[in-house]
This record gives C-alpha cells, sequence and structure tokens, in this order.
C-alpha cells in the first residue's frame, strides 16, 4: 500500500472549507435558477474522437479512460477520455437530446472537469466550473449577448469575491479593424496582440513587424487594445483611430449595447476591454473575462463569449452564448481571506448526563430537527465541560441540557446555553429557535 | 467524428427530470445536515493500489485514468483509477487529514462513482451516491449504530418514494449463532444463506450440506434466515432455536435496540431481518438494506453497516458506521411514476411587444427576480400568443405584460396573466408574488 499523500493538482478540502465551497455553489445555482436557467449534468466521459481538436490546446491534457486490464495492452486505443470542460459535452447533449428539448434553451451546469495539464497557481488536474448557455436552433438573437454578463455580475455581486471586473470586447471590433487596415491574418494578428498583458506593448510590436506589419499598422492595433471605457466612449475612441469597415462599425455597436445596458443593471462593474481576446478560435461576436481587483495577475476567473459553430448535426447549427465560472479557480485564490462561522451544520448538540438518558436526548434533537435546526446529541455521557468543548472545537453555538432531577430533588427544566456568551436560560423544545445568523454556518471574511 | 449515441451505462436526465433528481438531492443533503453531517467531497481519483482488494469482487470493474497518449503503450501501467464507491476515498481522506479533522466525525458525501461493469437494470457505469458515515478514532460506540437508520428512515420519509422497508440485522447474530451450532466457517456459510432470496431454501439447503453441514445444522441456518420481525420478538424466536452462544447474545441484544428505537423513532419503516447478510467482508457489527415495498426484486437501493478496519495508519484505526444510498439506482427506478410541474426554474415570462421594449421588459424581470421570483423575458417580441405558448410548452405558470398605451391612448398598467386558469390581473412588480407552490418547480406523482 501506497504511503498516503495529496495528488498534486488534485485538491480537496476540509469539512470547514467545503461549508465556504457549498455557499458559493448554492449562491451560483440559485442565482442561475432565478434568471431562469435549468440544470443539466452530463456524463464525465465522452468519446475520445469528440474530445479531440475541440479545446484548442487541449488534446494533450485529455485522460484516457479505459478499463484497468487493458492499460498497456498495445490491442487498446482509448475510447473514452474524461471531459476537460463543460461546453463539448453540452454540445453533444444538445445535438442527442435536441429532439427532446425546448429551444431557445436556457441551462446551466456545475460540474467537474479533468486537465492533464502541470499543475499550477490556480490551475487543477480536477477542478469545478459552473457553465451558463444560452442556444437556439439556426439564429440566436444579439440580445443575450447583453444579457448573460449581467447574470454574472448578479452572481458575483452576491458572492465575497471583493471588487471585480467583467471585460468585454466584441470579436468584430479586431477583426474588422485589423482588414480595415489591410491585414488578412485576423487570428494570427489577434494571437500576438493577445499577450500584450504578459510581454508588454514592446514586444507585441516587435512580433506584430516580424509577422509582417507596418509600423503604423502595428501602432494602430497597439492603440485599439489599449482602449477601455465603463461606458459607450470607447467608440469615438476608436473611430479616432480612422478606420472605417462595416464589420468594425457592427461591432462597436453591439459592445455598445451591452455596455449601456450594464450601466443600467449592473453599474461600475462591466468594462468594454478592447484587448480581450479569448485564445478559442470558436467565438464569433462578444467575448467575456472577469478579473478580481487586485490580482489581475491571475488571470481571469469566469470567461466566455458567443459562439456560432460548435454544435451541428449537419442540418441544423446551434449557435449559442455562455460563460463559465471557474469555480475551483476562484476559491483558490479566495480561500485563505474566507472563513467558515463553523465546521459543521449542527447549530445545538444535545448533552446528556447518563448514558441511559440517550433516548430522552434523541427526541429532544428530533423535536429541534422538526422545526429546521440542524441538531446531534453528544457522542458520550462525559462531564459537561467536556461537551461543552467538544462543541466549543466545532464552532457549534448552542448546547442543550435535558431536564432533570438534582439530587435534593429540585426539578431543572430543559436548558440552552450559548457556549460564546456563556448565558444559559430554560427552554422549550417545541418553540425555541436559534437567531435566523446562528441556525446554519455562514461564510465570513477574515480581517 | 462518431455519430452521436448514448453511452451504455452512462445515463443522462433531461432538464425536467434533472429537477425530480435536483429535489431528491437536495432533500438527501438538508436531511443529513439536519442530523449533523458536515459535506466533503472527494477527488475523482485514487491510487489504484488503493482500490484493488477494495471492493470484493470490484477489481475487475476498475477504470484506469491515464493520459491518452499513453494508453496501449506497453510501458504504461495505469497509476490512477475512477472510485468505485465513496467508502474507499473517504477511509483514505481520513487518514490524509486525520490531524486535521475533529472525531467523532459525522460526515456526507454525494458524488458521482463509476464501475465497469455490464449495465442492467438499475446498474450503471457512472452512477450518484449519497452516503453518511460516522467514525470515531480507535474505538465507536454502538448508539451509532442504532442512530443511522433513524437518519435514513427521516430522508426517505420526505422523498416520493413510496413504501419502504429498512431491514437491518447485525454480523454478530449468524456469527454467534454458527459456532454455537459447531460451524466454524462462518464467511463461507453467511455467503450461501446470503443467496436465499435468489434461488430459496431448497437450493440453499443442499449447498449447505454439500459444505459439510448437517442436516439439522443446515435446518436451523435456515430457520434462523427465515425470522423477521417489526419489534424484539426475534430475540424469543431466535432463542426459541435452542443455540447459546455468547457473541449470538450480544448481537441479539444490540439487534433488539436498533428496534426499540426504531419503533418510537420510524415506527413501522425498519424490520429485523435475519437473513440480511450484506456481501462485504468488512462489516462487523449491524448490516442495513433498503427495500421499496411492491420492488422487492430490484434489490436493494441503500445499503450500509458496521465496519471496524477499514481505516487504519498502523497506529490509529478508525471504526466508523455508513449507509450509502444508491441515488441513480433509487431514481432509476422512481423515475416513470414522477414528474416535475415544469422544465425550467423560470416561473414569469415577462414578454414584450416590440424590440425596442426589452430594456423595461429586462427591468421588470431584475425587479422580480430581487424579490426571489425566477423570471426571464421572451426570446422575441412575436405576438403574444406566440410568447403564452412558449411559456405553455416549459410550464412557466405565468406571463408578464408590460405597462402599456394603446393605439387609443388608453393606458393599461402592468399585468400578470395565470396561464393555466387564463386569469389576468393588473400587478405591481414590486409587490406582486405567486403562490408558494409555483414559486418554484414542484415534484408530483403520476396518476
Amino acid at each position: 500500500m501506497a504511503r498516503i499523500a495529496a495528488l498534486s493538482g488534485f485538491p480537496e478540502w476540509l469539512p470547514r472549507q467545503r461549508i465556504i465551497e457549498q455557499h458559493f455553489l448554492d449562491v451560483i445555482r440559485a442565482t442561475f435558477e432565478l434568471h431562469g436557467f435549468a440544470s443539466i449534468e452530463t456524463r464525465a466521459v465522452e468519446p475520445v474522437d469528440r474530445l479531440l481538436g475541440k479545446g484548442g490546446d487541449t488534446d494533450k491534457e485529455i485522460y484516457g479512460v479505459t478499463r484497468l486490464a487493458a492499460v498497456g495492452d498495445p490491442q487498446t486505443e482509448a475510447e473514452l477520455g474524461l471531459h476537460f470542460d463543460l461546453t463539448v459535452p453540452f454540445a453533444r447533449y444538445t445535438l442527442e437530446h435536441a429532439g427532446r428539448l425546448t429551444f431557445p434553451l436556457r441551462r446551466y451546469q456545475i460540474q467537474k472537469v479533468w486537465r492533464g495539464e502541470r499543475p499550477q497557481d490556480g490551475r487543477f488536474r480536477e477542478f469545478t466550473q459552473a457553465d451558463i448557455d444560452i442556444i437556439d436552433a439556426q439564429t440566436l438573437p444579439f440580445h443575450y449577448e447583453v444579457e448573460l454578463p449581467l447574470v454574472l455580475a448578479d452572481v458575483f455581486g452576491k458572492l465575497p469575491v471583493g471588487e471585480f471586473r467583467i471585460q468585454v470586447n466584441n470579436r468584430r471590433i479586431p477583426e474588422g479593424f485589423y482588414r480595415g487596415l489591410g491585414l488578412d491574418d485576423v487570428n494570427g494578428t489577434l494571437r500576438i496582440v493577445d499577450k500584450l498583458d504578459k510581454v508588454g506593448p514592446a514586444a507585441v510590436t516587435e512580433m506584430l513587424l516580424e509577422a509582417g506589419c507596418s509600423a503604423g499598422q502595428a501602432r494602430a492595433c497597439l492603440e485599439l487594445a489599449q482602449i477601455s471605457a465603463q461606458d459607450s466612449s470607447f467608440v469615438d475612441r476608436v473611430q479616432a483611430l480612422g478606420v472605417r469597415d462595416p464589420v468594425l462599425e457592427d461591432g462597436l455597436a453591439q459592445l455598445s449595447a451591452v455596455v449601456d445596458a450594464a450601466a443600467e443593471h449592473a453599474p461600475g462593474l462591466l468594462v468594454a476591454d478592447l484587448k480581450v481576446a479569448r485564445g478559442l478560435d470558436y467565438y464569433t461576436g462578444t467575448v467575456y473575462e472577469t478579473q478580481l481587483v487586485g490580482h489581475e495577475a491571475y488571470g481571469s476567473v469566469c470567461s466566455g463569449g458567443r459562439y456560432d459553430a460548435l454544435a451541428s448535426d449537419g442540418k441544423v447549427t446551434y449557435p449559442g452564448v455562455g460563460i463559465s465560472i471557474g469555480v475551483s479557480r476562484l476559491l483558490a485564490r479566495l480561500m485563505p481571506g474566507l472563513d467558515a462561522t463553523r465546521s459543521t451544520p449542527t447549530a445545538v448538540l444535545v448533552s446528556l448526563a447518563n448514558e441511559d438518558d440517550r433516548a430522552e436526548s434523541m427526541r429532544i434533537a428530533t423535536a429541534l430537527r422538526r422545526r429546521g435546526i440542524p441538531a446531534e446529541v453528544a457522542a458520550t455521557a462525559a462531564k459537561f465541560g467536556k461537551q461543552i468543548r467538544y462543541a466549543d472545537r466545532r464552532g457549534i453555538p448552542y448546547v442543550w441540557f435535558p431536564a432533570r432531577v438534582e439530587p435534593d430533588g429540585t426539578g431543572i427544566s430543559d436548558q440552552v446555553k450559548d457556549i460564546r456568551s456563556g448565558e444559559q436560560m430554560d427552554a422549550d423544545r417545541t418553540t425555541w429557535l436559534p437567531p435566523q445568523a446562528d441556525l446554519w454556518p455562514t461564510v465570513i471574511t477574515r480581517d
């Protein structure tokens, strides 16, 4: 038997941290559902030929899944692989079940995904994503590209993530701009400009020149990428660069619509940022990234965009727009600054003076649970001090003492002690309620 | 690209069915938490040498996980495998994190597991389990064996599972009984008697005789296995068989305690059934199975028991007791008889007469969501009849009509229509609430 050790890239939380993760997942789910997204889950595996070539550079990161006995058998080819995102499985699910789905389909999906890449800060081999997509058959109205980042702003606004910024661009803007400048290799130019944050403007200029741009073209590309604004003022700044192109104009109008809607529904949370490109070739319209303010070097924690050709059965194509929250990535960054009020759901520990009294303590716990109060009975009939320490170690706020008769014949009714204040009072198991804030563990920010 | 087809053994639900699954998972989680169980999740993979030999006959069912390029390379040996249950990973998690956990540890775990076995009715290659376990360091008090089936009865009592029965036995009873009879191969005898439901008493008798039992011993084994009772009356019936053994007496006292507690907290839901054996060798005390009444041939949907040696680091051993709900297995059986009131969380579809009015319809949806009402805006400014049909197809109960001015100059305020009754009335977006039953989709039983 191997020594027990953590597996690099496969993080696990302790119960107290898991309560924080659950809070994030609960808020994400509840907000997605308030916006009318329906849940689906897809199986963890897809046929390998469906995974290959779908995720940009991810082919080498796919985990194959094979019956154990078949691994290492030269006759074996992996037919199944673990999914590396939730978009490829969703496209397959849509095609497989299209006849039984209604479109436009608003779906969310919160699941683990796997990538065999080298683990590093915020990059894992197993991690949780939370995706929303809206897809339709054949055509998808533009207004969904306006709506999606507002859902995201609503989610993030309810989570203890600190200040954040959703950066939005539209692929049509660089595409039209580059073509208007006379540059035909749109994707190649995008890929170079995408490195701006990493390598700086001088290196990007050099790469653009090497790729055949004139000095003027390179300068214009850089000037475009450096434009960002929280309102439609970016339109004038782009037009001042003097490039005219119908695709560019279209992109500017769409991005304006996104920014204007955000100014009303999510003021200050969204910024038009013309350097945002997203690596994946399949995006065709609006693209999104999200940064935690003060953690910009960490990169995006939530990204997505409009796509037109991810799912097609040859007859019907399903265009869509989607955003994916990197839940594990987000939590890995935020966890050190967060805590839970306790490490267990239990709000009340019902004590017992004597093992023979266990049945009565169980009755009390049952009465409390019936009214929605999480409760457990003490493990052993130890001294009350020990039972209180047990509660204290887990952060359980209340200890319940069952009614008893003292040696001198005095009757003492049920009592409950708030072990934080030390206050102890008579309590009725059929009516007593803790303050709402103590009922379930909550997430707090560390000082 | 392969044709799109379902993968046998990897079931997926449509959005409407997923709402039913979510209801089951929500009730399971909420009830586990009311009983003071804390959530953990473990990674999907474990080192292969930790999985091998841990699950009885499951070795050949383990899925190996390897980087895609390495599959079929004779140099490759799978180091990782997908977990086939949640018990083996929990034992590893306990050992790995023991220093940062507090004992006794009450944990629940709801996750997918994978087994490469041949799919059949209620048996899948990917399925969801929901486990609770209580473990402690070195010793675990017996009373937890009494408590655990009560948690399960509480869960099942809140779910639309129809009539069910939790069958309980204690390994000490057959063990003591067999030894008292002079049979030393306890596990061998158990394995034969375990086939009683499948092959019947005559075949079991024949196998016992072949295994070396005398006719009297075989008859006594069968008589023991046929005893079941909802109260402690089974004790007299066992003792009437005339076998005396201290381990047997101990087992009878423990099983009586379980049945007596259940008579108070879960009347009629639990039965002492002396043929329940559970295949796995690691159980040492109370064992549990659960049957849906009327679906007995389907087998157990929820099983577990007391174990003493699953997790040990050589110095400290962690005994525990656990029960696992086969969520996918349960749902596969019940799904045909269940339905959801709608296929989306949306309670209100906000219509729009004109694409230019979208901003106003978004404001209405935002106002509703702020008060916890799931809402979405219509996809297009189609005729109202078409928007109502869209809502109807998804089961969305309400359509909202924004305030408007008619061509004759009449002002009409916001209105909401219950599309089931056709009733339409003035409504204020800041105060209107649907009946509680319409707020979120609910699960209903088909007639």
